[in-house]
């Protein structure tokens, strides 16, 4: 693999690439089928990437809901397409790549096959920034030698300061974190603190402690954070392919390679690989129109909500399905109130949905009448500590709903051995194959898993379709109807002419 | 009207709003009617702005080509709309608004009437950075005590220099100028030069001289640009609402306000009036669908090719006019090779269209067999002096062809009064009024005011549909039909259910 870090008279700045992860879950719903990835890997292995990232997030749980893929198959094949370049992927923490917490054994077992089917680098990250959720994942990491990345959730609130962001990459450090990542899910961190951060970072604890930055574009300011975070010593920077950037996805690569000319920084990107990146995806990208985010251009709002452009697509479809459309504006006021009574998480996944969906339930039935089971499960202690003090009222109503205690452990030490388990219950479900990963995606995902692999030797399903199929539809005729006309009924075809 | 560059603590940067004027030609084609824009003009004008850039540019043209509005109604409308704002506008120099030279009386009529029907701020700028056109409309500009702006082109080439650019500020500020823009109309401009630029007219200049600059988004990079260039000492940087930003449009003005939190500088800008702002034309844009650039994202390619948006699709038109859609990417290839043989001009209105249709025709032709006569004018110095030194063998194609020497005097040195000839002319219009705004249109587009003079009384169209008149339509019914079926026609009356 190349160097990192350094190169020539000007500092080299390493990219990552999200094109095959983060990129098209943010702006295509994780949608992207791998035979719409492979023919780019080539370009991707050669350009000079610092890592790709390209598995975990959601792209798991898609690929076995959406795409009838198996998210191993997909790892592997890229594993086999970038021989050359480090695979990166994001990972939950205890959560793994699901929604609850896992028990250790579950976690170790995860990364192993991971890390042998031909992962890197794992951004490891809580959603709570809670240290306790971060510590097995990245023990497991270490252990198998593979680059551990301890992630800080990058958000702001009155308890929010850099000096406790600071604080947290510490303890990142002293987990024995290879590099730290700055994530800032929701496009939240401006340049000055993005500099003051990486700064921070960089003067307590030495230059060598690699700074990697992940921003998203949506609030239209970030690629000027990336920018004072570069100067500040950041060491790698996470953008996207144009063609598969902006919105609420990520800042170009191209226009970082630009960017720094002249400036004392340099990225190792070639232009030409870049470029043919680059019309792969505008090729691909109209297929997935039907995914496509609505969110183009930019929104500051999120500044004051907080709300990431995903969660709120989301609230509106919960708000509609309950014929509320027209409440989402106290919706978006009541969310930082309800990330207020949980301690002002950051806002990502899950708690992200589980702050939003509180908030929906709080504006249609009254404040607190009803709590859901995971809001409940937040405010006991379920998901770990938040950095500031929860509500002692909403927490009282949570024990009496949940009938559960608040618990201050960590909340996977509330676990039992579930390995065998897990196991037992997977190899029982038919086209389920007596693998390590199999079980793995039983565990995740045990209400999806079952049909996943029933149909998995269907092969792989791709949602894509033409860009504009109604209007080829309604050309293609003839079209047959049955039309009752003056009591009689007849066959009438309709054919384009 | 509110203080200028400085209050409180933090350095007020001041902001010029480009919603009314550049935002919707870069967007839209210039093609916003003013109905469209009026009921913004109160919180415009409430918001903090420098100024409001709403006139001048492509907008007179299109004013009278297109949305049969007169331009002067439209200027005495924002001054009445917005009393306690800068106007300003974006004038050619010598060419006015036009496409050709204009004697220097022509000139003075055109910025009187400018400033007697509300213009408070003149950006005068010469394609070519031809000093010699910009004196008279500076003089002019001054003449009437309103607020001269000595405008710098930014590009990039051999010839092209920080010290170029800034000795160029010093001319310009020894002709009165009341500040300098550095006018970047094809996102060229990178972080770096944007600070040594800025730095080097500051440095030399004193940091009393008000800079101004004027940044494209289109390459993505030029947020970062304006951050750069605040630092550098910029006084006054121009935006766009967020909902007719970015693309081959400008930076969000939202995303400036935020971007400068915690770094030494503010705007004066009040968000509330730039949220309704942004509703109003987030409701408008889709309007103007049929009009919409095809750019979205960005595009990084333009820092090879130098060729702005607007300008690829006018090629794109004429290639296809000439079956030979598939010869584009020779003609890309072919500009800056023409760029250079005609001395390395700026690329903007209208050595952009002067030296792409050259690079069209050298395609489909064979080099230079066929000469435009704009590009054989440009050749021999009738729009004045280029930086680099002009191909001498298609200098002598272009006298031979154009059967005129070269020249090198200022170019509207050959010309003659014209003013009372054009009055003249312009009078015996059916539909022309005895007034010098309506001689200044005559003067400016012969072909386009006969027709715009005898329809003016109709009023103004607006050229603003529906976004999805189809669908509307279908669902609006009840629509009859006759339908003859088996020899006989009924009427048959389909509605939606």
């Amino acid at each position: 693999m190349p160097g990192v870090y350094s190169q020539g008279m000007n500092k080299v700045i390493e990219v990552t690439e999200l094109a095959l992860r983060d990129a098209h879950q943010s702006l295509m719903a994780t949608r992207m089928a791998l035979e719409d990835m492979l023919p780019a890997l080539a370009d991707l292995d050669r350009a000079g990437f610092w890592s790709v990232e390209c598995w975990g997030g959601a792209t798991y749980d898609a690929c076995i809901r959406f795409l009838n893929e198996d998210p191993w198959e997909r790892l592997r094949a890229f594993r086999k397409g970038m021989p050359n370049t480090r695979l990166q992927m994001l990972l939950r923490g205890q959560n793994l790549l699901g929604y609850r917490h896992y028990e250790d054994g579950v976690v170790d077992r995860f990364v192993d096959k991971a890390a042998e089917n031909g992962m890197d680098v794992f951004r490891v990250f809580d959603a709570l920034n809670d240290l306790r959720n971060l510590e097995c994942p990245i023990r497991a990491v270490k252990r198998t030698g593979k680059h551990a990345q301890g992630t800080i959730c990058y958000t702001t609130s009155p308890m929010h300061t850099v000096e406790s962001f600071v604080d947290m990459a510490g303890k990142l450090i002293e987990m024995g974190c290879d590099s730290i990542c700055i994530k800032d899910m929701a496009a939240l961190l401006k340049p000055q603190p993005a500099y003051d951060l990486v700064k921070g970072i960089k003067a307590r604890f030495g230059s060598e402690i690699p700074v990697h930055v992940h921003v998203h574009a949506t609030t239209g300011v970030t690629m000027v954070s990336l920018m004072k975070a570069i100067e500040a010593g950041a060491d790698v920077v996470d953008t996207a392919i144009s063609s598969l950037s902006l919105g609420p996805g990520h800042n170009p690569t191209e226009s970082l390679v630009e960017m720094l000319e002249g400036t004392g920084f340099e990225t190792r990107l070639k232009k030409d690989h870049l470029a043919r990146i680059r019309d792969h995806f505008a090729k691909i990208r109209p297929k997935y129109h039907a995914f496509l985010s609505n969110i183009v251009g930019v929104d500051t709002e999120i500044f004051e909500s907080q709300i990431p452009g995903g969660m709120i697509s989301n609230m509106e479809s919960q708000l509609k399905q309950q014929g509320a459309a027209h409440k989402m504006k106290e919706v978006l006021e009541e969310v930082p109130r309800v990330r207020k009574v949980a301690g002002f998480p950051p806002l990502v996944t899950p708690s992200s949905q589980i702050v939003g969906s509180q908030a929906v339930f709080n504006v249609m039935m009254g404040s607190y009448k009803v709590l859901t089971g995971e809001f409940a499960d937040l405010m006991l202690g379920y998901y770990g500590e938040t950095i500031g003090p929860r509500d002692p009222e909403v927490m009282k109503l949570a024990e009496d709903k949940a009938k559960k205690p608040l618990i201050t452990q960590r909340p996977a030490d509330l676990l039992k051995p579930e390995w065998q388990e897990l196991r037992e219950a997977a190899l029982a479900l038919p086209g389920c194959q007596s693998c390590d990963e199999d079980v793995l995606t039983y565990a995740m995902f045990p209400q999806v898993a079952p049909q996943f692999f029933l149909h998995r030797k269907d092969g792989p399903k791709n949602v894509g379709s033409d860009p504009s199929p109604k209007q080829a539809a309604s050309l293609s005729g003839p079209v047959k109807y049955s039309v009752t006309f003056a009591g009689k009924t007849h066959d009438v075809t309709v054919a384009p002419l």
